[in-house]
């Protein structure tokens, strides 16, 4: 299963190194997960109302290329494990067939209150 | 009554044109402002936990100068006028004696619902 | 002549107020600023190839209501006045027919060492 | 070698979760390192100047519990390894005695084109 996103790189998400600053990879894969949940049919503010977060737990991040102004960027998500405690993907950031960035993110859910509980059944059920 | 507040520019405040990314300096207020108002006894922890909340209603901000990268930024914060639904306030950056960034911010109170109060007596009287 | 652009809110872009940073507004009307001047046929990349960039001068915004996560917003542009020297722009950011945020936009032209210049003729073309 | 850097948690950097938003801890970490490389010689705008730039090749973050607002964090940062081609350190964030965040990041030496390089000779010597 794999999900794809596009976005476009906008002046804030540079610095002045003329590139993509490197911490907003992290922002542009979060907009991808949250499509892709939305897409499965996991509404991220009934969760809320429900008491569930899902929360980054673990990030392996490579940077392999700078993105630029201007630049139109795919983030292709992979689920790699999913367990009753936790989600793991791999998140891969490209310009055309260029690979910018590659990332293990590993997400867990918890409580509004920060208490980490299993993966609600019904999410297990869209991730498979 | 001022309060001065000091920060240091980052790569993360800066974007490709080599300088402070424009909306970073609404940034940089903001912090004075929260400095500002703990300085003077206003805890917005406490605040929000008694369901209200400072909101920004209205900004009119000239960008005067650059600022860059490694930067030591001045935030000069007046009060310009209290009553009782709002608050403004004269924000200025300085990099030395260079003005680089110039505001008047008006905030209000409101609930953490989102509905408009008037601002608290105590917190009036912190103010004055 | 008016321009409409479309975008998500994520995480990155709320506060703990549970609302839309409100610093991001500028980040979002940015993003449509972009996107206008690509589509009227103004490269940002080649224009700043050739020395010149779009700097923000003034902003005058007023926050009407909160924006909140996944909310789909509505960026509205519209050229105020172009003279030699400036753009003062309108732009209003919606969700659906309620208007969050709006703002006039003053931007100049700036050589990329940050002296000032007149807007180009061929952009001051494309403008009218 | 430690270095300490000490941060307040801004109403900027949280998210609707009421908590600092992740990817900030990579912004904290990189105030972090250009304090670190200040204190010890290192000019950024210098090393610019004569073409290099620091850039982020990896990191390996572990999130462990949430940052607050109005949180003071402190970031110890310390030397895992250093080679000809490139300089790995651990970074972990607290408040207090209770760790938040911790990550294993390399950074790389590149010229301002994006070719990658030796650490300058003079800066291996400030590290050890």
């Amino acid at each position: 299963m794999s999900h794809t996103f596009t976005l476009r790189v906008y002046y804030e998400d540079t610095d002045m190194g003329g590139i993509v600053y490197h911490a907003n990879f992290l922002r542009f894969i979060e907009r991808a997960r949250s499509e892709w949940v939305r897409d499965l049919g996991n509404d991220q503010n009934a969760m809320r109302d429900a008491g569930l977060v899902w929360v980054v737990h673990r990030i392996e991040a490579d940077f392999r290329a700078p993105g630029r102004f201007d630049d139109v960027l795919t983030v292709r998500t992979e689920v790699q494990a999913v367990t009753p405690a936790r989600l793991t993907l791999q998140q891969v950031v490209y310009r055309d067939e260029v690979e910018l960035f590659r990332a293990q993110v590993t997400v867990v859910c918890m409580t509004t209150e920060g208490k980490p509980v299993r993966l609600p059944a019904e999410i297990r059920a869209l991730l498979q």
